[in-house]
């Protein structure tokens, strides 16, 4: 693949390090911050790529390597989409075209890609415990480099962040949190703490009562003995009450601001001031989102990140490929809880703070009563979810596998122990593409195939995923999970009536000799299309459509052995413990025990690049099934 | 077992639902919390059990079932251990004696056991979460049911209380959340949340203040126009800077307290009240843990639990078994990490509030800037312990087994992905008997083993369980999990030097005819003793001892295979996805494949009793080993 490559402004070609960031006067920085500004939306609006979060960091990120002595001082991005200007000022301008493509730049920090990369990030909300870890090891080596992390607001609502805000604001460690501030997340962030942010840095009051207050404390000082006393205590008090951000306070941080994010000399001079205060502490900056970019400012949630080339003046789209695609699956799952929620009224969906990725948005506009985005919280959605079914209620929670997660204990404790019907819907199970190892969901058969009370279940294609919907919303014996993958789905016909399906019941597509191959999820299309290539050549394959992980089909399977020579088994996911695990460890003792052969994700990170790209490089695609039934039929001396 | 019964007070005595509490004059109920305190003391002196969170909430419990029209109106009590009034006054005083028994009640809320355990809970700081699920539930059903969760302080630092917190201050659904700030979770709770509790609840001025600030501000409105408008605004200010949990109130709670959580009748009134006012709203009540037993009031910590029988009054233990033991593993951690912790200044150990349960107490004592409670706060604590290997510390993590499942994410995404050498001491690995199903460490293998960059092991003795660490504290190449069950270990002499451990390695314990066991751990005692036995009879079994079920020694299989006729594994875990898995994986397609028989946990929820009684239920004692053996030689027909 060609890369465009970039023209970068005079002041930023200049810059191969933040060392030729130093040498400019401060006064230039505006400039820089322009050039910055423009590199990124040129680049983006060609390649695609995370966007709105880096064009409101742009000056922040300026003022940061301008005051800091980086890589020594140690700087940490939360989430991590917000590095793109990090990057370009940290020595990979030349090479940033190649970001989140196949063996080019990770779209996210990386602690092998850089020195200046700290800490990797992908999920939320980990820059605070691992800044903290960061400051102590450094107190511990008694150096005295800087620890900075920047974070979103929305960053900020996820358990994970206030566990280590309450645990940094008791060691007293020297840390630096700067909070940015945009109002969002991908989707307008939720909650009491946004709302609090919002009463902060829109009342303009504010400065003016301190100011008046103040006045009335020197009045009362003049007067008598006790009236001091009473005025003292009450400066405290007042101090406390009209300082913003007595909330950070009450756990131990010093807390700064707000401050205008996007003046660059503003957060220059504030780093420099905060840089000698010791102790942890954080910086409350105000951003926009997509700031530069008018189409970006004004839809924030659309432009969070672009997979395809847009005008960068209009925002519209160039992708010349205008033909009509296939529904994608969190589409199918979005318009089918629709569906099934306008003929059940217990019917409830819950996502943590992401309503447009997981498709839940229909239902929210739909029934606003019953769709619940609870933000960035994935412990609490599931809890949450969990008391909700204990009332009644057939609660899907709309999740990604990665995410799911950081709800492990909660599927286990608060939903599997008590058998509560909770339904999964497992969105970007499988390789995701250009998001890379943080978010590839690899690990959910295998985490979720292990715990009692849970049917792990994954669709063939639409038609499968909306009977699969249907038919957990009617079961109420146990939590049922239904996992699918990123990305469009096979674009059959596919609204006809909800049908049910026999839990635990594959079916074959294609009987063939000597090889069977089991599959689990849309890979089946991958086979089916292996298969009528092999057939083609005279290789006739036996296809097994398996769509339960557990409970397994093990009459399927039974006779499957009888017919068969060779199992293959196929998933999108790692290869130890899933779906291919399953069959194995029901065949271990069996008689009529065949050899089995699972294809999956191979134990190592998988890096980034489009699906098919990764598809193909771990040999799960039409090619690698081919190459594998060859392999098996040679190694195993069968025949075709 | 004979269980003895004890006779509870008058009052008591006719208390056989809450139904009959309330039949009460409200000046009865001090007698009634004197008599269900004595009650739980009597019981627990005998019977042992969680002790001190049931005693701090007596006065509350009372208060909560006289007010409340429960089970009608829904009660979480979070963690569980405080539940013990609860389950007395909710019919089942009179099998109260078999709390935490085989076959008995459980320790927890339970909903399988009663209709006023709405929600089963173990792990802390659940029960906002599933409060605010039940109350979304009960608007949607326009119900009028009244929803309060009782948590303790220690509880509030966990981020899935934020997280919930945040989402319910923002929805504004009706629920009571009772703060029970006792100042302790089991080991003293650490963080700013505690010194912010501690401030409000200690302040003696408070009041005082507020008065004379009121005074004052009603002084000022007597006087001018621009004086009475200043006077009104700072009045606001003043409010919420003396009115304590102004942290809540940013979180969208109304705050109500400090109050005197052992004054049964301000507590009733304060429900009272409560009751009518709608919205989310936060009742702080102060407690002393072990409140009304002076040794447990004395020694919080070491009174959380007592498992065998003591003096009701003296406190001291009547456990007539004073033969020494051997050491738990726990504490042969805990000695271990000192000794290779005074060798290696790089040696790091962190614990999620666990710092006695996980025996890190002996490095906090030793090495105080070097040992870190992180509070309860799981997550937190693995993100800190990778930004601690992320400069060069080699950081331990203790924690339980069920814990760190709520910590999945960031053992994925903080340590792995980034091949951080973590190392990851997992405590309660297996069936840890009393607790039950909440606490059992039963997934850890196969959620571990299916993560890349991951040694996961488990030490036959207290000699491998040191030398084990002793090898991860040198190794750097990715991290290493280490699992060991709750309990006692052999009691072999182990206190020799380390040596090194050859990863992925294990050993041949016996020689034997056609069948070969695979142990994983401790286990592998169990196998010895039955080994030993069958030998007896005449039936010799090959034992080898596999200590890591990643990297599997598949060396080492390859031979078992040449020699042997069948293999049997055995684990302390589910049989779903763990070691016996990832050998039937191994050999799945391998030519020289021999039979495998996985002996693990079934796929069910095992409850709670003691371990040697849930090993026998589960089949994974000597008898259940000479059992499978046997089985396996009759029914593939081989010669003993």
């Amino acid at each position: 693949m060609e890369f465009e490559k970039i023209t970068p402004g005079p002041l930023l070609a200049d810059i191969h390090s933040p060392d030729d960031l130093k040498k400019l006067d401060p006064e230039q920085l505006v400039e820089v911050c322009d050039e910055l500004r423009d590199f990124i939306i040129d680049t983006v609006s060609i390649h695609g790529g995370h966007f709105g979060a880096s064009l409101g960091v742009v000056e922040m990120t300026v003022a940061l390597h301008y005051v800091y002595n980086t890589p020594k001082d140690l700087l940490l991005w939360d989430v991590g989409h917000q590095a793109y200007g990090h990057k370009i000022l940290t020595g990979r301008r030349d090479i940033f075209h190649t970001n989140r493509k196949y063996g080019g730049l990770s779209g996210f920090p990386k602690r092998s890609e850089s020195e200046y990369d700290t800490f990797g990030v992908g999920h939320s909300s980990t820059s605070i415990s691992a800044a903290l870890g960061m400051a102590v090891a450094r107190d511990l080596d008694q150096s005295d480099k800087k620890v900075t992390a920047v974070i979103g607001d929305g960053a900020m609502t996820a358990g994970l962040a206030f566990e280590a805000m309450n645990n940094a604001g008791a060691m007293n460690s020297d840390v630096l949190i700067i909070l940015n501030d945009n109002c969002m997340s991908i989707d307008p962030n939720v909650g009491a703490l946004k709302e609090y942010l919002t009463e902060i840095t829109t009342s303009k009051t504010f400065n003016k009562l301190r100011d008046e207050i103040y006045d009335m404390l020197g009045h009362f000082k003049s007067a008598g003995e006790k009236m001091r006393k009473v005025a003292s205590r009450l400066e405290k008090a007042v101090t406390t009450a009209i300082t913003p951000g007595g909330l950070f306070q009450a756990l131990g941080f010093k807390y700064y601001g707000p401050v205008d994010g996007h003046n660059v000399d503003t957060m220059r001079r504030y780093l420099e001031d905060l840089r000698d205060i010791p102790g942890p502490k954080l910086l409350h900056a105000v951003t926009v989102k997509g700031k530069g970019f008018a189409p970006a400012e004004r839809e924030q949630t659309k432009w969070h990140a672009q997979s395809s080339p847009f005008d960068k003046i209009t925002g519209k789209s160039l992708d010349p490929d205008t033909k009509p695609k296939p529904p994608k699956y969190q589409h199918v799952f979005g318009e089918a809880i629709v569906e099934l929620a306008d003929k059940d009224e217990d019917i409830v969906g819950i996502t943590p703070a992401m309503p447009s990725g997981s498709s839940l948005w229909p239902l929210m506009n739909k029934y606003p009563e019953r769709a619940f985005d609870v933000g960035i919280a994935e412990q609490h959605s599931i809890t949450f979810a969990a008391g909700l079914a204990a009332e009644g209620k057939k609660a899907f929670a709309a999740i990604y596998s990665t995410f799911l997660q950081r709800a492990y204990d909660q599927v286990i404790h608060d939903v599997a122990i008590q058998k509560l019907p909770v339904i999964f819907c497992i969105d970007r199970a499988g390789l995701v593409g250009a998001d890379g190892p943080t978010h590839h969901g690899l690990y959910d058969i295998s985490y979720l195939r292990n715990v009692p009370n849970m049917i792990v279940s994954s669709p063939l294609n639409e038609q499968e995923l909306r009977d699969m919907m249907y038919t957990a919303s009617k079961y109420e014996e146990a939590a049922w999970a239904i996992r699918y993958p990123r990305g469009r789905a096979t674009g059959m016909n596919y609204r006809s009536e909800f049908r049910p399906m026999e839990i635990g019941k594959g079916e074959c597509l294609r009987e063939g000799n000597n090889i069977a191959i089991l599959s689990f999820g849309p890979f089946g299309n991958y086979v089916t299309e292996a298969a009528d290539d092999l057939a083609e050549i005279g290789i006739k394959v036996g296809h097994f459509n398996m769509r339960f992980a557990k409970p397994l089909d093990t009459e399927l399977i039974d006779k499957v052995c009888h017919t068969y020579e060779h199992i293959i088994t196929i998933e999108d996911g790692t290869r130890l413990g899933g779906f291919g695990s399953a069959v194995a460890e029901y065949l271990a003792d069996k008689p009529h025990h065949i050899p089995v052969t699972i294809m999956g994700v191979p134990d190592r990170i998988v890096e980034h690049g489009t699906q098919e790209e990764l598809h193909r490089e771990v040999g799960l695609d039409p090619e690698g099934i081919r190459t594998k039934v060859r392999e098996v039929l040679k190694n195993y001396s069968l025949e075709a």
